[in-house]
């Protein structure tokens, strides 16, 4: 007989983990909802052509892309941002805006797996469509620092970058593939500083220009130290508008009560090419070689891409398998509860014991206790070690003696005391236990 | 520019339908874990093998089956019982028994799109594994009954047949293709009474074999009224032995209080090859032309066929696309409030009268109120438009005077009515017009 093994990359996620899972999720909806997004949730699968009109290469090549029976070729969604683009383009374009939506979902991409990176791992995200105004960019980052906040993390920073500014830069360099240089500049933490410089060289950069861009990577820290040397470094007027739309951001999000969780850090590209201006990114410092722990952005011209009217857009994800194990290595998720308060045995095989074993049962269910029975037929010993072993507080004891005198017996696992209850009883007797 | 579309058989799942779907998954949560039970994931595509290890036919041939790009044939899965079927095998062989498992997932076919039948569909469902008693049986039919109930379905009854008795059955007419007579019997609600008889007849069943089996899927109604009957038919020690399991089996769910909903119709097969014994499925009348609405069974030799050691298992899966529309056609699941409570519009383009708003929304977010803000910049008249058509109740409106003198204007969007209030009171005003 074979056995299989599930598919390298992916995991299976057991109680406990679900557990813990469910209740990261259930932090942030309430911040998501609370800041008025509402769910969406669209298909696993698309066409593999509505993933390549925006994806940067890396994207592309890392989808699971395959044919269908019906001859189509479709992939695993990779992201959600197309698949919600796509969504806007084809029933929302007339809709009342901004339009705030929310997802919690699962995305796949085929790459190495390492720490923190799955072939399928969990999102939850938000997009904001339809207000090009830096207010909407202030709400979606007050919000993704609040959702961190909701988790219980505290020692982490959103880094604030701008595409435009970047644009800007590479335009003062002379370079024409700014696209390109963004990736390497993206890519700049992954190196030491030496395999950065020796990037920006061959890519064709004069040794001036790497002084430049070494410069300008070193621009980050607080708004108020970095603001006035991103103002000094920039001449054109688009770019001086950008740096005004930073100050205003940032004044607002002083206004939201999160600037003590944002820096600004120019170096930040995102990976994705179709940032136009605001970026950002969470970073909380661990011991696990987690990197950015979610980010987001402006993306002004991908509703077009996707075959819309020009409409504006931002917004984040969270990356859920980054953000756990952070949580975790914190101990900022409460262990969850997964025996039952109660475990009801039926001694012995007689029809009636059996019978009152899962009135009991029943009863304690509908009164609220997480009760659970005697499922598999062992006798009384076997039952009481097992329930030692989950750790269950209270067993019920039903045997055909006590029963015939309107009875069942409570034991206290702790102690090991039993006490004998009336039968009509033993639901107020356990709720008080309890101390429901 | 290309407009693209969702693939075919596939849906965008809406707010008000994400809201609804979380609204009956969390009902049913509930029960499952009062129950006990826990839930558990595993991933979105397995090796295609594990789904050929024991699927039915039709399902193996609707498997969405690929390669990956290191070669390996993958399929998305088409249900969940296999994968958790090897998470037991892989890792949970030597745990205490019994296992009581959970999951709310999506599962993917390709057949022809049709009523309450999509490519991508989500099922809830429980798997108990090492138990062969029938109170195992019991307690998962008892689950199956209350999950519907905790939906607010009161309209339903849970059909149990039997694989046991339907073998003995094939034996009694001399068949030696069992799994073949089931698929048809399984069919015969698909089919008119004229059809099933001559799919009997073509099956190879004699005159007096087609009046044995339309005889045999008669058999069905009231427990009392019916296992009568199958004790009658069944002559063999093996089967009057699982017409007394059956009995013992009713008397249990009596005992849960579920007897209500419970009949005997030994002529369902269920479509899976893989029960060995008790099998049942949900029907609630309705309108929509929507059949079982979920179903499960025993299936005692499957761990093994997973390269196991031989564990006894019971489950089911509660359709989430069928239950659904069942629920809404009723009116049974409440209409989800989209709506923000509270809108707050600033005033002109002052900086101060932009923060006031944001502190005013970051306020109230804070107090528990689900409030948004004007992120478009529209102007006052445009904003009360947007405001009225989402059903706001109140607005917050932020002047440069009234703030220069510490005040903001609440106003009831129904009546119209505006008030200037201390802007430190605004959150308390607010909390107590929506009677917080």
């Amino acid at each position: 007989m074979k056995r299989l093994e599930k598919v390298k990359g992916t995991r299976d996620l057991l109680p406990e983990e679900m557990a813990k899972r469910r209740w990261v999720f259930e932090r942030i909806r309430e911040v998501f909802e609370r800041y008025n997004f509402h769910e969406v949730l669209t298909p696993t699968f698309e066409y593999t052509e509505l993933f390549k009109l925006r994806s940067g290469e890396e994207v592309v090549e890392q989808l699971y892309a395959f044919d269908d029976k019906g001859g189509r070729n479709l992939s695993l969604r990779p992201d959600m941002t197309s698949s919600v683009a796509r969504l806007f383009v084809n029933s929302f374009q007339n809709a009342p805006k901004p339009i705030k939506w929310y997802y919690m979902a699962n995305m796949f991409r085929y790459e190495e797996p390492q720490s923190g990176r799955y072939r399928e791992f969990w999102q939850a995200g938000v997009e904001l469509i339809g207000s090009d105004k830096v207010e909407a960019d202030a709400e979606v980052i007050a919000l993704f620092v609040e959702s961190y906040l909701a988790t219980g993390l505290e020692d982490f920073t959103v880094n604030i970058g701008d595409r435009v500014l970047l644009d800007e830069f590479a335009k003062m360099l002379g370079i024409e593939d700014d696209i390109g240089l963004m990736r390497l500049i993206d890519k700049k933490d992954k190196m030491s500083r030496e395999d950065f410089v020796g990037a920006l060289k061959e890519f064709g950069l004069s040794e001036e220009g790497v002084e430049k861009v070494l410069a300008l990577v070193e621009i980050k820290g607080l708004p108020d130290e970095v603001l006035p040397k991103a103002e000094e470094l920039f001449t054109s007027d688009e770019a001086k508008a950008e740096v005004a739309r930073l100050y205003e951001l940032v004044d607002l999000l002083e206004a939201y009560g999160v600037s003590k969780w944002i820096r600004i850090d120019l170096g930040i590209a995102r990976g994705f090419d179709y940032y136009t201006s605001i970026v950002f990114e969470a970073i909380a410092p661990n011991d696990l070689g987690i990197g950015s722990i979610g980010g987001g952005g402006r993306y002004d011209n991908l509703i077009e891409v996707f075959g819309g009217k020009p409409t504006p857009a931002t917004g984040f994800a969270i990356g859920i398998e980054r953000l756990i194990p952070i949580l975790e290595w914190k101990g900022l998720i409460p262990e969850p509860k997964l025996r039952p308060d109660v475990y009801v045995v039926p001694i012995g095989k007689d029809a009636e014991v059996k019978r009152a074993a899962v009135e009991v049962v029943t009863a304690l269910r509908e009164a609220g206790v997480k009760a659970d029975y005697e499922l598999t037929g062992r006798k009384l010993g076997k039952a009481l070690d097992y329930a030692g072993r989950l750790g269950v507080p209270y067993v019920v004891l039903i045997g055909k003696r006590d029963l015939s005198e309107g009875k069942v017996t409570v034991r206290d696992m702790d102690s090991g005391e039993q006490k004998a209850v009336e039968r009509e009883k033993v639901v107020e007797e356990i709720l008080g236990l309890l101390g429901f």
